[in-house]
């Protein structure tokens, strides 16, 4: 038996790195920035606990484009490397720096804020560079050295003339990679990775105008002078506290992370938490449509202020991705799959704080400003509603917040809801029939007839209604949701009384012997019912139950298999005690009645919307001839 | 100056390759298949050319999971290895086998098969076992070796006594991983990874149901024994050339790609290309619904049979996404982003080619059988006019076979249509103007008036059309597409010939003034057109640009910035040659003339589908007692 070390080729190494470590060519200039800003909250740190005897000062990053050398210079006023550091960390790849920096301060490493989760950021330099050189003085007394390596594993050393502390690296742009050397290209990877990142980013400079000297001429255009054009918000809201903030301040962050919106955020829920994970951020709630596909991948996932997706898929639970704004978390594990995050464990922690700040953010708005949260509800309603029905934590916590708004305008919690109905709505057998809308305007006929019995009527219009209500029904006991054009009103809701009909059970079958002869090809099931002689003579009504279950399977899942295909069905409702209706009956010439008949079936289509093409045409021919 | 080379620890090159190497834990498998599947096949060609002196046989690769001992094995009966080549391929990290063993096989290299591109694949083990373990003996007369490794760099390598040619890997799998003993989970990531590998995989065994012997009694039951249960088919259809194939072998492995898919495919479309890029696959035009975005994400990606991903999104171009099927192809960059792969010249061309591949066969089908491909023309068009708005290279070729249906259902390319109405329907102004409609039913009385006239009128109803016909107005001179309910028929397109107006000046401004002082509220534009006596009296028109660029908005881009929110105009076209607006002119009394004209108003909004709510329930409840 032998035993032995696996060898690693050096020669290997860059392909590996060029091919597989990192996806996107781009992220080079974010790693080499977040090298360089480690380097300089390093040097503050170290400055901070007296270990270096140097001033700290206002180090700033500087980004520099030069198109006609092809060259990127990235320079820092950071902690420097010394000759034997150069060897240790740069000559030594996958040995992270910044993780031995962390070792040896630990418990300091937090609140200096030191980013090294990018270790092997500097190689990624060769993604885009031929040639890459270092120019680099530690913060101690020592010589500056000057560090070139084309991209082979042949490096050369030499020491350099460097005065001022800090590293300077030079990526010299390979042939195909030229894009980069753009300064609007440039400008778009700053804005976009390192908008927010701690140490102040020069980006070339800017004219800024001064104030006019006392006594200058009127026409004269005012002073101006060239300075830093910084990049970057150093001091992101997210990374400040709560109590540091007014209102104000959230408003111009969202400002800052959506310039193009115009229309100002719902609320905000400002997270925060040390243990037993590491989150902050800032999520706010727009203004959200029915739409529940196109408005997803507004939040940015942050690490130690770099940027780093704007795909939080996974890491948010679904529902909340509707939502806008920033998490910050060096605890979400990176470069790994959707799936693999959805099982890691400190994901799922992180993803229930979120859920569990949300409802608490929702339910204290709920409280302290019932009237505002109502005002906000039609705009907030979509994601609640999703979440109430995918994460059952949240559906416990949104029942007692969740609004049902009647067609009047009225927000009711089920609760208040329930106080409000219990006696009216109550079937004879028990259960409490929750009657809904879906449409103002197209059930408005059903709707008055619902409000006539002095029944309230909600508005239920968010495209996962039929399965949140199927939930809701599961979950409560004896209540039903029944919409108000599924029967006729005396049916939605049965009671003990009975109208008695104005027709003999000999008349009746008369009755529908005509209809039927008339209508017979039209295919609605005909009912005749003793009702108000007010109601309508004619009611088209759709079943409840196979209506929600083909809308349940056209919106994605549940219902049943192959529901969502079937042809919609109808029942015609025939009011016995209506006077038309007796005088349907009461009319002998049959041409005559059928008229009757089909004009009056032509307005209970009509009324559920369904005269159209054709007939509607035809319909309308023979309104205007009836008129003239 | 100092010079020197840069070195890698090795320590480090585990944790890189569990983190960053692979984004998904699960494609463990998948590598060593590959590894198994390419071992198989390096003997295969070995066998070919006379340099292994074995026999060849059929070998299979064979997979067990031990659920008590916590191991998954993997066996293949391949070209296996001598303690040299476990030295040398194993113990040597980023030195890939393959790869070698391609340069020294070059030419054969290709039709041997050999996957051999996944390099570290071997490596990829150590993300789910905490202790791997080979056992191998090379197709050489050499003694077999037993390699472990626990993961550390230190590895033990002994003599071993396994008999057959072939590598066996064992893995312990470790404790966070536990979910792969699971015979379920192996089994899923089998069927997707593997389920068109080339050699055959064997994974448990499975009853076959063998004839009954002659004289056996009617209850007996038919004897059964066990055999291998191959999970994967080693011939896909698409590595076989297209003249070996029927139709119906077509259609089988469209059911063996998609087995809960019900409904066949259109057609398919064969790819196989050899340069300038290497490709193969099957693509099917499947029914498709006028709902662009939720039935992306079917076309799977394989590498020499080795599944990849099932987003092909950035390598086919964007409105073929909507096809189904398999594309094979080693020319394809994996691991890198989306952005990166749209800007690789070969996805470029593979792009392309499938393009020019898909626009060829529609041609074909269109030429050859003109027939059915106007059958399935409602089924195809969206990914075609899709494709005619995004990729100019395709609008050109669809050009030829691009169907323009009428609301009859008759199917015209633009240079038939073009022929058939550029004499009736050119206006004084030489454009010649294509009426469409958008929904037969809803502008059913608007398509009735157009076709009185003698106009064709078509039907446009995908989501995109309005950017479709931007487009071709745009393509063509002297053509402009306009919807029937843009304006009454005689204004859609103008003639010289006008009809005269059976109403003075001074009764016009007489009408006019009680139209507006009847409706002024309702927010109509009015206007008095001397039309036809039988057309009808009252009719609501929309204009098109104001639609249509409203419509752009809202279906994503184009049009102007902010017009989707703006509120729908309507005009109110009055017939002054219509007897019931002479009967309104006539009308002495106030509230009878309102009535007229309010009522006439209903039946118009009615036409245009504007009647809704109150205002409808109440027209009803009119009616009725009109009806009466």
């Amino acid at each position: 038996m032998a035993t032995g070390k696996i060898n690693v080729s050096v020669e290997n190494i860059f392909p590996l790195i060029k091919k597989f470590l990192y996806s996107d060519h781009e992220i080079f200039l974010r790693e080499l920035i977040s090298n360089a800003t480690d380097a300089t909250l390093k040097l503050k740190h170290l400055t901070s606990i007296g270990e270096a005897k140097v001033e700290y000062g206002n180090p700033i990053i500087e980004v520099k484009v030069d198109k006609d050398q092809k060259r990127i210079h990235i320079i820092d006023q950071g902690i420097g490397m010394s000759e034997e550091e150069v060897k240790k960390y740069i000559n030594e790849v996958a040995f992270s720096g910044a993780e031995e920096f962390l070792d040896k301060y630990k418990d300091a490493g937090k609140e200096a804020g030191i980013i090294g989760h990018f270790g092997l950021g500097f190689y990624s330099a060769f993604m885009v560079a031929e040639k890459v050189e270092i120019i680099t003085k530690s913060f101690k007394d020592e010589p500056a050295v000057h560090w070139i390596c084309d991209g082979s594993p042949e490096f050369t050393l030499e020491s350099a003339d460097k005065k001022d502390r800090g590293t300077e690296i030079i990526l010299h742009v390979a042939e195909d990679s030229t894009e980069f050397l753009e300064e609007a290209k440039i400008r778009q990877l700053l804005v976009k990775y390192n908008k927010f990142m701690p140490i102040p980013i020069k980006f070339g400079t800017k004219k800024e105008t001064l104030p006019k000297p006392e006594g200058a001429k009127e026409d004269e255009p005012a002073p101006t002078k060239e300075v830093d054009n910084i990049i970057n918000n150093p001091e992101p809201a997210w990374t400040k506290q709560p109590t540091d903030l007014k209102d104000e301040d959230y408003k111009s962050f969202y400002r800052e992370l959506y310039p193009m919106q115009f229309e100002e955020p719902l609320f905000h829920i400002h997270l925060n938490v040390d243990y037993p994970f590491n989150l902050t951020g800032i999520l706010y709630f727009p203004k959200l449509s029915n739409d529940l596909n196109i408005q997803k991948d507004r939040i940015q996932l942050y690490q130690n202020q770099v940027f780093v997706t704007d795909n939080v898929e996974g890491i948010v639970p679904e529902f909340l991705t509707m939502l806008r704004g920033v998490i910050d978390s060096p605890d979400i594990p990176l470069n790994v799959s959707r799936s693999y995050l959805q099982a890691d464990g400190a994901v799922k922690k992180i993803s229930s704080y979120i859920t569990r700040k949300v409802a608490d953010k929702l339910s204290s708005l709920f409280k302290n400003n019932r009237e505002d949260f109502e005002q906000k509800w039609n705009d907030i309603k979509v994601v609640i509603e999703y979440g109430m029905l995918t994460e059952e934590k949240f559906f416990e916590k949104a029942e007692k917040f969740a609004l049902f708004p009647t067609v009047e305008g009225f927000f009711h919690t089920f609760e208040e809801l329930e106080t409000k109905i219990k006696d009216t709505q109550t079937d004879k057998d028990g259960t409490m029939v929750v009657l809904y809308a879906s449409d103002k305007e197209a059930q408005h006929s059903y709707i008055e007839a619902a409000k006539t019995k002095g029944y309230e009527v909600l508005l239920m219009d968010s495209p996962i209604v039929p399965h949140l209500l199927q939930k809701l029904e599961i979950s409560k006991e004896k209540v039903s949701f029944v919409r108000v054009d599924a029967d006729h009103i005396d049916n939605l809701i049965k009671k003990e009384d009975t109208t008695i009909s104005k027709l003999s059970d000999e008349e009746k079958d008369q009755l529908k012997a005509s209809l039927e002869s008339a209508i017979a090809d039209k295919g609605y099931t005909i009912q005749l019912e003793a009702m108000d002689s007010t109601a309508s003579p004619f009611i088209i009504t759709e079943p409840e139950f196979m209506r929600r279950m083909k809308e349940m399977q056209r919106t994605g899942g549940g219902g049943m298999f192959g529901m969502g295909n079937m042809p919609d069905m109808y029942n015609l409702i025939v009011n016995t005690n209506h006077e038309l209706v007796g005088e349907i009956l009461n009319t002998k010439t049959d041409k005559k009645r059928e008229r009757l008949i089909n004009q009056s079936l032509d307005l209970a289509r009509l009324s559920k919307g369904l005269l159209k093409g054709e007939e509607l045409t035809k319909f309308i021919a023979r309104s205007y001839e009836m008129i003239k």
